[in-house]
Order: C-alpha cells, then structure tokens, then sequence
C-alpha cells in the first residue's frame, strides 16, 4: 500500500520561475470549496438574499484588513489585485445575477453563487485572452473567498506554514506570494497560472523557483509527499527514486554553483577582450525587482514598464500616485540610469475606454503610444510624473509602438506642454533624453527618418519578431514559426542599429533576444551599445561578452546575415559559435 | 399630416455598391416576428417539444425546396449558404437549449427559441469579429424562419416584387440578392450588414447599387416612399425635395454617361503615351464575377479567390468540386489568363481544426498557407484541382501569406507531389507558374531570397499595409492611422518591385491600391507590370495609364519615397498630380 503511495510520478508543467527546490509538498486549497445547491421555499428567499449581502460584506472585511496588512511592507502596485477583488464583491452584474438565480429558480445562495460563477467562467474562457482570461480567475478566486465564508472553512494563508515546504495550490493570488516567507517556503506548483501572469513575475523576482499549469497536480499529491521541481523545465517530480532524488540534488548544487560563480561577475566591467563596451541592465516591472539588478550587477534599468499602475482598475492613477512610484524605482537604482515606457497596454486592458474593450486583433489595435495620444491628458499626467521622477536620478523616457514620424512628432508636442505645466513648480531634467520603441516593421523601413527624431532607439525584439512575421507570438500553434533568427529578423536589427548610428544616436535592445547569451555574439558585432534583459540573465550574457573579441563579434554579424532560413542560421550559431564558447554557455 | 410623412429626411449608411438608385420603397420584413412568452402547465411541455420539432422540420423543407429551384441558375458556392442553415436546423445546442427552457421555464416552444437565439447572440456580439457575427446573423435568420412557421407568418420573396423598386430590409441574405430580378430591383438598403459580407459583393458583381448598415432605416420608411440612394458615398435620401432629386437625377445620369464613356476604352490597349504596356486585370471571388471583367475590358483574373468555396460548410469540398468550380472560371474567361489563390482565410473560418477557433489574434494567426502546409491532404486535393483546371485554359497559381523561404519550399514540394499523382491520369500543364503574395513585412525585407524561389510576386496592398503598421484594417478606431501612402508602404513597394525585377520575375499588385487611379503614375514608374483590381475600376485606371508617359510616371515614383509621413505624399500626388490630370479622375 505504501508503495503505491509514495511511487515517482513525474509532471510536466510551465517553468515560472527558474531553480530547482525539493521539500516536501504543502497543499492549500486542495480542493475547491464544496457547495450543494438545494431548493427553498418563496418564504425562504429574503433569508438568502441576507446571506448573500452578508457573506459579500464579511469577505470585504476580510480583503481590507489583508490589504492593510500588506500596504506596511509592499507597494502599491500590489495592492491593486486586492483592490480589484474589493470592487468585485461590489460588482453590479455579480450580486443581480446571483440575487436573480435565487429568486428565479428558488435556490440557496451559495448555489446561486456558483452558478453565477461559472457563468462568469463559460464567458471568459470563450474569448480566448489571457488578459481576460486571468479577470475569470480573479472572479473565481473571489467568489471562492465568499463560498468559504458562506460554509464556514477558514481561509488558509501563506504565512502559517511551518517547516521548509514546497506549496501545492490549484492557484496562488499575487497577494499569495507577497506572504510567502523564503524561509519558509523554497518553491511552489499549481494547477493554473501562465509564465506571463502576475504571480509568476513576482516569483522570479523573489527567485522562489515555480512550476505553473500542471492541469491536476493538487489532485495528485498529498500533504507530506517528497517533490522536486525545476523551475526551469517545468518538471515536477513526487517522491522520487533514490537516483533521481541524487541526481536532482546534484543538479541543484550545479545550479547555485554556477549561479554563485556567475555572481562573482557581477562588478567586472562588461566589455569585450578587446576592450569594447556596452552596457547591460534590466527589465523591470516592480520595485522589489530593483534588488536583482544589483545584486546580478546590471548598469540600470533598460526597460521600466509602467503597465502594472494601470491594470485592475477603474481609473487612471493620477499624476501624484505615479510619480511616488516612479520616484521609489528612481531613488532605489540611482545613481545608475532608469529608462522609463510611457503605458504600453491595448484598450482592452484599460477601462477607460469602453468602445476599445472589443478588438478583433488587439495586438493590431489601439494600444501603447496609439492610446496615449488619443488622451493627451492622462498621457501628459504621466509623462509629468516621469519628468519629476528626473529630478531625483538619471531618468529616460520612451514612447512603444511607433509606427511613424508623425506619431513621434505629437508624442514630442505632449512632452513639451508637460515641461512648460511644471516648469516653476517642480524640478526635472530639461534635457531628458527622449528615445522609441523599435517593434513595428515600419519603423524599422524608415528608421533613418525616425532617427531625426529622437535621442535613442530600442528595439522590441518580441514584438518585432511578432509583427515582422505576422505571428502573434502567445499563439501556441505557430510557436514552430517565431523564429528570432529568421532573415527577415536579423536584417532588421542591422538596419535600424546602422540607421542609429549613421544618425548619431544609440541603439538598444531590450526584447527577450537581448538575455540569450547566444546571441550575444552577434548582437555585439552588429554594434549594439546596450541590451536590458531580465536581470538574472546579466552574468550570463557578461560571461560571454568578456570571451569575445569585436572582431570576432563582427565576423559572426556578418555572416548571420547571409543565409535563406532560420534554420540555416541557427545551425551555424549552434554548431560555430556554441564550439567556440562551450563550457560558457551552462 | 402627409406632409410630416413625407418630409425629406437623410441616413448614412456605409455604399456597399456603387451607383445611384432611385426608385420606390419596398419593405421587405419591415419588423422581426413578434413572438409572445406565456407559461405553460407540465402537461404542456411534450406538446411544445413537438411544435418545436415540426416546425424545424417544416423549415427544413422549405429551404430544401428553395436550394433545388436556386441549384438551376447558380454555382454551389452560393448554395453554401443554406445548406449552412439547413445544418442550424439540425444543431444539437440549438434544440437541446431550447427544449430546455421549454422544460425548465415551463414556458413555450416560441418563447424558449427565442430565449436561445437571445442567447446565441449576445455571445456571437460579444467576439467582435466579423465572421463570427455573421455567424450570429444565420442563427438570428434561420430562427425567425422557424418562428414565422410557428406563428403561420409566410416567407417573403424578393421574386414576388412587381414593378421598380428599392428593397428596405433588415437584411439581405446572399440567397435573397440572387432571387433579385434586375428588371424589378434597382437597389437596395440594409439596417445590418458590412461592405466585405457576401451579399455585399454579389451586390458589386451584379452592379446593382447598395447601401448597408444604415442602423434603424426599416423602421423610418414606409412603403411607397421614394428614395434616392448613393451605392458609393453611402446617402440614402428619404423623400426627397424636388432641387435635391433634380441634383440626384443629373448624378446618376452623369454617372451613367461617365460609365459609358469609361467602357468605351475597353478594347484599348492599357499603355502609356509612350508605348509602355502593363497589364490591368479583375480580383473576383464568383463566376458570376467573370461577365464585369469582359465588359470593362480585363486582361484577365489577376486573383481569383477561392475561399468562397470553403465558407460555411462542414467539411473541405473536395477535388472533384473544386475542379468544377476551377473550371467554370477558366473556361468563362479563357483565352484569358485565371490567376488562382491558394485557399487564404484564418482557421477560425474553417471547421475542420476545431482547436483553432478561438485565436485571441486570428489576423495573426493559423491562416492561408500556414493552415494549408498543416493539411498536406486537403491543400493538394486544392492544388490537383488548379492543375486540371489549367488543362483547360491559362492558369497560373499562387499561394497567401508567405513568411519565408521554408514555407515556399514546402509549398512547392506539395505542389510537385501533386503533379506526380495527376500524372498519366488528368492533363495539366507541366509548367504552370507559380507566385507568392507579398503581404507579409518579412517577405519585404526577403523579397530577393523568395524572388530566386518563385515565377511571379503579386503585392496584397490591404495586408501589406495591416501588417507592415501593425494596425488592424478592419478597427474604425484605427482608420486614420491606416496609411497606403506611409513612406514605409512606399518603400516596401519600391523594395518588392526591384527585387522582382533584379531576378527576372515579374511584380504584380492585387490589393485596393491597384484600383486607384490616383495612384496609378507612381505604381506605373515603380516598374509594375500587372494591376488586378474590383473589375468596374479597370476603365478609370486605364484612362489615366494612356495619358501617361513612362518618363513622367518614374519622376512621380521618385519623388514619392522622399517624403517623411503620408500626409506630406498625399498633398503631393493631391496638389501636384491630380492638378495633371484634373479631368479624369471623375
């Protein structure tokens, strides 16, 4: 019987958060909260409705009190999720329609509830977004919050875990992993969750290695089993055999080994044999994540995104909540540059707008600077709270998704009139330097015109691949056909970088291509003179670049640019370049 | 009191075909049928389930008989249609929905369809794509056939029309445009419908003017009113005041007489003063299509759209079906050249990989040859049926949306696999010609790699455009941003053309912008050599092309890539160019 208990299982989900841990499993929520609709009688219908005004109330209670909590250690950025999750148990359609099942079909409340719930779900799982899909979770986890109440359980949280653990859930809130103790906790899987959701983000800036979307993993461990996770490949495996326990140990040990070794990079300058410099930094969302960056030894932030202000609620943040959050990046990576991207989001994930919230193709839609210059005032609120951010640091701005001169020239126009509202009344740097995002294949056809324009390009490699081939990139039936290295790709990024340069200013990359220290090579040769990446990736990438010559570099530029397919190219890298630098690359 | 009735009054709808009507109204489902909801007993319900079920059959019926008097006089692409909802009628979710609200409200069989399609529609509403809410608008006509069984109401016809008349409808179904007798109907106006819907472009290929979605017009006019439409500007005039019809009379028999003037160049040759030859064909997607061609003086079909073919149905048609189709084109035109486009839509339009419906960006997702390499068995079926095809007349073939050079090789690949299995068994020609559309920004940037791969290159201006400034063309929020004169769309033309021509192949263009003469001298001094546009602008490019020269074309080609943003190329060709050739633009 104990054998068939503790069997090796292995499960494949999505790597979240790189790192191997190994404990023992902690399972929250194992299952969902368990709820029996049964009819009531006409009489009985004012009482559910009581319940279920009461129930609300209690778990709103509830949401403040852990939103307090959490506002003395976190920013409030975080608190935004928990936000959301208040003005949904104030939502309109959620508390008719459950009230309307109730009365309708003469059922108790929580059966009503749920129903409403999974109508909710049916929708949002329709419309295949990830965006939207992530509200269905956000409506799930808070009518679970209410259910619990209603039957009375308790709520479990992070923080009474005791003893080194491995959490197990069918899914953690962001507010999930902000309660996390490192100490306690080493690792977790679930069931749901995307490399891309907010959760994941915050695991990898802990550096809490993560496995997300194992489908039924909660179902198939109990509280107490051995597991080993790699955040990297997205295995999970359950009470492994004694060899595989020792392997995953070994591996594990490599793992911080190398991590260790690589960190002794972290104040070496990052140039090339030959004596070439360029700059590497890092892409961040939050401020927690400012830590990695200095502790992976990055010059700056290459890629400040300033989405997450914006998610998850009714209005824009004003002027005043911006700057807070743009003066704590500042202040916490000065003296090193922070480069600083007005909103880069479609219409569909701002609630300004409602006109904008059904896109065909959103990735083809209104978004980023195309949503910015259709509402000048909240743009300049924002660009007036970075412009004061500058008075605290070395700041840069920049505009995504350009796609001509004209753009360039209002979105330069809006700059202006955000100097002259603060000149006299706030300090900022008059001469920030104003750069674009190179992502849009027009942009790239006329980058000597925008290079006019600007102080500085940088280049999106993600999207640029995306709309260069015209495959939308979370598509997982075209991933055969994102192909970084295809032709049409590299002879881009030499143009633009060429366009630059010829024009006197920088060029920057700071998609997902500039943190493969396989690229790096040819990145180097075709003259970039900075690449912004994921912050744990900066040793890595350094390692490489301080084994390179220019020469080198140029020579592998050069002949990267000759061939018919991907395929083709990535051969070459593989079997050249990978020889050349072997042992750099584990 | 009349005169309040018949007080002028003006709607804007959007001209789905143009040319001016004039006529008298003829309403044609003036309001949907009105259906009551009344509660049943228990004893009731089996009665309601039989209703329901004869009524479905009884409609069935009726649109069996109308498919067998349709299959006389037309093609089986057009049949598609009802046999789309002869297959609603028989849709398990649409019975099982309602004979479960017959059950669960207690309520009538009229009720509880109606609460289904209410139903269906806000989820079809919701996915704002075009496709899928005409999905949507079956659903809604299928089951106000039904209802209108129900409830004894007869099915209009449009055949049972007397005298001239404009049609006023809710909406038109394909099936209903084919019933029209020109003699009886000289136009038409629709509350719903889009420029692009398959009622729209029968409306074109039959030259009968059109104006759709003018929101509420069947319940604004009254039978016998007289109304003026504009098929190009989209005005619908109610009524109208004795100046503004004179006004309208004058346009229309101007119109008229320009028309005729325009086919009056049909046989003339399309070159410049100076003897330059190119050739300007039709795009067509019916063999009902192929008369415009002939009667505006075509070359022949620059893009025969096969899609038509695969619509709304349950599985691919096959070979032999195809071949038909083929068939009945070539021949139609022949000696003419038929230039054949490999099946080019997204699979969400296609019913056979039921995993791909529900893309969050279909414009950039698994569509035209990309869905096509996935089913090597259906994409030959395709390819075997060109090749028989071109037995029978000159075919050339290309195939959509090509990213790079992997897919062309696959492709062609295929396409010899599918010569082997002909071989010996059907004649075709061995040396067909084969093309790529140039829609892709990638295929720009590698037009000289594809150029050594392919016969012929053929520009989709639409796509081009879409792709190249990541802006969906069918977003009305984007319309200003979608810039054919973009200097990035300009060069990439230049790009393509020379590429062609550097490798001997020759460059065709088959988007809108081919049919307008505006931009005929620049396409012209460009270098292309084939224009292939909506037949009825054949004349009115030709016009300008014999009163070019080829010297004059090429200043305006170079001048036209110097500029910095569209605006600046547009008040150049509209102050510099039109001024040339003031008189025959209108």
């Amino acid at each position: 019987m104990d054998l068939v208990k503790s069997e090796a299982r292995q499960f494949q989900g999505m790597g979240a958060s790189a790192g191997i841990a190994i404990g023992q499993v902690r399972i929250t929520e194992r299952r969902r909260v368990i709820v029996t609709e049964y009819p009531i009688s006409a009489d009985g219908i004012p009482a559910e409705r009581f319940r279920l005004r009461k129930a609300l109330d209690r778990t709103k209670e509830e949401l403040a009190a852990l939103r307090e909590q959490l506002s003395e250690t976190h920013g409030p950025e975080h608190l935004c999720v928990i936000d959301a999750h208040l003005l949904l148990l104030d939502d309109n359609m959620l508390i008719s329609e459950t009230t309307g099942y109730i009365e309708r079909l003469g059922i108790n409340a929580e059966g009503a509830l749920k129903r409403t719930m999974s109508r909710f779900k049916t929708f949002f799982d329709a419309v295949d977004d990830e965006y939207l899909r992530e509200r269905g979770n956000d409506i799930e986890v808070v009518v679970e919050r209410v259910l619990r109440t209603m039957v009375g359980e308790k709520q479990e949280s992070l923080d009474q875990i005791e003893g080194k653990a491995i959490v197990v859930a069918h899914e953690l809130s962001p507010a999930d992993i902000l309660q996390i103790d490192k100490e306690k906790v080493v690792g977790f899987v679930t069931d749901l969750g995307g490399k891309t959701s907010h959760s994941s983000i915050l695991a990898r800036a802990f550096e809490i290695p993560a496995v997300v979307g194992v489908e039924r993993i909660t179902s198939e461990v109990s509280d107490g089993d051995t597991v080993i996770i790699d955040g990297a490949t997205g295995v999970v495996i359950l009470n492994p055999d004694p060899e595989v326990f020792r392997e995953y140990l070994q591996r594990k040990q490599r793992y911080e080994y190398v991590e260790r070794e690589l960190l002794k990079l972290k104040d070496l300058p990052a140039q090339t044999l030959d004596g070439h410099r360029i700059r590497l930094k890092g892409n961040i969302e939050f401020v927690e994540e400012v830590s990695a960056i200095h502790k992976h030894g990055g010059e700056g932030i290459g890629l400040y995104r300033t989405e997450m202000l914006f998610f998850n609620r009714a209005s824009y943040p004003d002027e005043e909540e911006q700057y807070q959050a743009y003066a704590a990046i500042v202040q916490a990576m000065a003296p090193r540059p922070v480069t600083i991207r007005t909103l880069d989001v479609g219409g569909d994930k701002c609630l300004t707008e409602p006109g904008l919230t059904d896109e065909m193709n959103p990735a083809l839609g209104v978004r980023a600077i195309r949503l910015s210059l259709r509402q000048p005032k909240a743009f300049k609120a924002q660009l007036r709270a970075i412009l004061r951010a500058s008075a605290l640091g070395p700041v840069q701005l920049f505009f995504p998704m350009v796609s001509g001169v004209a753009e360039v020239r209002q979105a330069k126009a809006l700059l202006e009139e955000a100097k002259a509202e603060l000149r006299g009344k706030y300090p900022f740097d008059e001469e920030i330097q104003m750069g674009i995002m190179i992502e849009i294949p027009s942009a790239v056809v006329i980058a000597d015109l925008l290079a006019a324009e600007v102080d500085f390009f940088s280049i999106g490699t993600n999207d640029l691949i995306q709309y260069t081939l015209a495959i939308d990139r979370t598509n997982e039936h075209l991933s055969s056909l994102y192909e970084p290295l295809h032709p049409a790709v590299l002879r881009s990024l030499k143009q633009v970088v060429d366009a630059a340069h010829r024009a006197g200013i920088e060029a920057h990359i700071c998609g997902e291509m500039a943190g493969d220290p396989e690229y790096l090579p040819f990145l180097l040769g075709m003259g970039f003179d900075e690449l912004s990446m994921n912050p744990v990736s900066i040793p890595r990438v350094k390692k490489i670049l301080r084994r390179c010559t220019m020469a080198e570099a140029k020579q592998v530029a050069d002949r990267m640019v000759t061939f018919a397919t991907a395929t083709e190219a990535d051969s070459y890298l593989k079997s050249e370049i990978a020889a050349r630098f072997s042992e750099s690359f584990d």
